[in-house]
């Protein structure tokens, strides 16, 4: 299960005055707590900045890259910010994210073929996010081949599945389930599946115990990768005894202590 | 979801106790504190017990129907007890379990249509317990066919995929996982499809943990009751969690408050 750590996000109060102040400090932190809990990458987005946001995304990979040793994942819609983040980025990235959108395609995928970076993509397109598991699977298999014709490797491709918020579109999370299993059959070897985990407890009570079950049913249906919150202990013990259960990993006594999945 | 409360068990020594001073009281309590926390049904099961395992039967049997409303699941490989507790029992009961096994199906599911009972069906047979999905899907295929032959309905019928401990035979579990989604295809309507939870974690640690992680994941996989503790306050917190996000129950503020799933 690979682990992207989503709390360095200028959505949050204190990582946007970190941003604002230019506090090494605190991103640095922020970074290393979530690989100590067991992040192999971090995610990355500036949120709103009255700054140049390409520079941020500069300057926050750079702060990331001295803290720690795991890839950005460069998460911004305009490109331009993407590229930033990529050229800031020495080693492997992840782009954060494209759509199924051919104007998306077109910018984004060359980018990740040039800098050899991973590439999260939405299954959502012009037409907007698709009302089930089916409607999802088509775009994903867009997406596949666009992939393959910019000469990405199979394992650079992390498909999103688009996890809604169980409060407001709850026949949607089931679907998300279903799509994930269909992605796995989409090509051979099968692409990484990734979910926002979070944003199916968006707006709903009982987030985290929402988070960790909705995180347990999309690794029992194939889902090899999240953004979430490595430094929610419940959820990671139930990443863990999931991994366990799926036989990903040894069952051994004292598997809650070890913290380095 | 169906719940059948696993706490009345000769196995655990409160119970043996009971059962040997014929202690009602006790009995009542646990039956009735099952149900106020969510069984649908009680297992009941005599352990070993120096009196007529039959005649025990039947006093639990009774002893629950008096103090709760919910039908009792008889849970012995005695025909002759599973006998005497559909005798004792007031209505609809649940009959665990048979095997594919030729001699059990001959006694036991002319057993069940006799007294309309539910049958428990475990899917190994003469042979042992299956190594995989396919061969456990093989024997449900005998079982829903001789559960037909015998004039039982659909909905009379609850196969089991047999959870093994994880600690045990670690790449059980997600072959269990993957019959409960074979055994939802073969017939229409699909066959009730229960698991006995607490298998998956004996003789392990973290038990609550697994057990509610493990839950999570064979709801998603489509199975639709389960032998359990329903006491287990952070467990029924993992099931509702799992219904609503499943879409089985709709979404609402304070759903785990609402403890009459």
């Amino acid at each position: 299960m690979f682990i992207i750590g989503e709390r360095i996000n200028g959505m949050f109060r204190k990582v946007a005055r970190a941003i604002q102040e230019r506090d090494e400090a605190t991103i640095a932190s922020l970074a290393q707590r979530q690989v100590a809990a067991g992040a192999h990458a971090l995610d990355l987005n500036t949120g709103p900045t009255a700054d140049d946001p390409a520079e941020v995304m500069a300057w926050l990979v750079q702060v990331v890259q001295r803290a720690t040793p795991v890839p950005p994942s460069i998460d911004s819609g305009r490109p331009h910010v993407v590229e930033a983040g990529l050229r800031a980025s020495k080693g492997r990235a992840i782009i954060n994210s494209t759509t199924g959108a051919k104007e998306k395609l077109d910018v984004l995928l060359p980018l990740a073929a040039e800098f050899g970076a991973g590439i999260i993509a939405l299954t959502n397109d012009e037409r907007g996010i698709p009302r089930n598991a089916a409607a999802r699977a088509e775009i994903a298999l867009t997406i596949v081949a666009r992939a393959m014709e910019a000469g990405l490797a199979p394992d650079q491709l992390y498909l999103d599945p688009i996890v809604l918020p169980v409060s407001a579109a709850q026949d949607q999370t089931k679907e998300a389930l279903e799509a994930i299993r269909t992605f796995r059959t989409l090509c051979d070897p099968p692409p990484h599946i990734i979910i926002g985990l979070s944003n199916v407890s968006q707006g709903g009570e009982n987030r985290p115990l929402v988070n960790r079950t909705y995180l347990v049913m999309a690794m029992a249906a194939g889902c090899d990768a999240a953004i979430l919150d490595p430094n929610d202990d419940d959820l990671m013990d139930a990443l863990r005894t999931a991994k366990i259960l799926l036989n990903k990993e040894i069952y051994a006594e004292g598997y809650l202590r070890t913290r380095t999945a």
